[in-house]
């Protein structure tokens, strides 16, 4: 490296900037900024969606060339009553319109969590509302992604927690149903190459972060590539030998540091880090 | 209930009560009272054995008519340079030597962490470092019990994080090696019924606490029984119909609000709740 300022790294084609991992940019800034660093993708979520409004958020992302890999995210399906039940499931479609309108590749779904402490029971209750849920997805033409949740969350979040889980409720479910694979959340798995090998044409997505150990917050508390335990290189490879995918890269990460930094800072970081990491 | 002091429940006969559940205690103390409220058993650590010194414990316990289930514990297996991995191997000698000496039923082992990003080879060596302490530990007549931790601890404690693998390891170490199950690290795991029917033979103990949701700290954020989200009854009830095991069940919980009360109330507590929820 000479004098100036220093080289920036070029962004790689496969990398998607999740928009959690940069939450101050409003979708309009989201994309001016990723389109200006060179990223070709973008993952959303609902709310700032709609913030922007589907039809403008479409329409931002057209003209800026970009693709829309995850839609997040449906889900939280268990309810003690059916009035509560039903808002859960009309949620769940109105998720599902909003990722065809928008053009997402598939719609991120929360497994869970449980109301009460039979595990057995919520998750045969998860996988009846996705199979329910499937048919509508179908009817739009979006793809569901079951996202296996690391154990942590079992309490209150998913009680999809292996990706071998995920895989058989997205079987169960039929055609266009799918699993998102998350480094985070599946790295400690001793039976991850198994998994991967019984979901080869199942993945939907792909989403980075490093695990912190131990992680300094329980929901926001991840980290960096190449700031934790996890072999993010040995993942994607994984990913790569042992399933088809072959889309985008998402970096999606929580962490309440990363999100009081200058957001430039951040594209420029989440696109060296993949490139040491990964690339 | 009527007038005075309540009721207080009578202690299970199979409770065993880990001194972590109640630290402020030193280890003759803890034997007074746990021999006063009527327990049975007790679990003990290293670092307050060495305190009192393990002929004085050996001594105490056979006078209070007391039952040790189980010493924590040795492991800590991986080092970066051959001497340091021969100071670990003789440090867990040393806790196979004091197991023996105050007559604890098994060895409580942590299997890791690992010391970079390679939780294939740092499982193998785990597997290694106990199949060599396993000769030594049968040589004196200590049951090794491998302990697989919650998948929150891979990064920072052990890379056995389910009992299917903790399983595959003891049958690989011989005979004398079991595995401990704890509520806390197993009751997230959907093939739990399949793991434990495969350890039928190999359980050396068991251990309760509650899953707080979210777990207030990282590592001292466990709850009392009752007060969390697993369902207790029916985590005791399938190790009872799926393995042989039918020793004591101790009550270990980690949690600084728990530390900060009377031993007294929390000796009463864990009855009452052992009681209310498993008993």
């Amino acid at each position: 490296m000479t004098t100036g300022s220093p080289a920036r790294t070029p962004v790689d084609a496969r990398l998607s900037m999740n928009q959690r991992t940069v939450p101050s940019l409003s979708i309009p800034a989201l994309i001016e900024a990723c389109a200006r660093h060179g990223y070709r993708h973008i993952g959303l979520w609902r709310e700032p969606v709609a913030v922007t409004g589907p039809a403008e958020v479409a329409r931002l992302v057209a003209t800026a060339g970009l693709r829309i890999t995850s839609l997040c995210r449906g889900g939280w399906f268990l309810a003690t009553d059916a009035p509560t039940r039903r808002e859960r499931e009309d949620d769940n479609r109105r998720a599902v319109d909003e990722a065809a309108e928008i053009g997402a590749d598939c719609l991120v779904l929360v497994c869970g969590p449980a109301l009460g402490k039979d595990l057995v029971s919520a998750r045969r209750q998860v996988a009846d509302a996705i199979a329910l849920l499937a048919d509508y997805a179908r009817e739009m033409g979006v793809r569901l992604a079951l996202e296996p949740m690391h154990p942590l969350y079992c309490g209150d979040r998913s009680v999809v927690v292996t990706l071998a889980q995920a895989t058989a409720i997205a079987r169960g479910a039929g055609p266009g149903v799918g699993v998102l694979l998350d480094s985070y959340h599946l790295w400690w798995d001793p039976d991850l190459e198994a998994a991967l090998a019984g979901a080869t044409d199942l993945v939907a997505g792909l989403q980075l972060a490093d695990w912190l150990a131990p992680p300094p917050h329980h929901l926001n508390g991840r980290g960096m590539l190449g700031e934790g335990t996890i072999d993010l290189r040995r993942f994607c490879r994984l990913v790569e030998e042992l399933t088809e995918y072959e889309g985008p890269i998402e970096v999606e990460i929580f962490n309440e540091d990363i999100w009081a930094a200058d957001p430039e800072l951040v594209l420029q970081r989440v696109a060296a880090s993949f490139s040491s990491e990964v690339g």
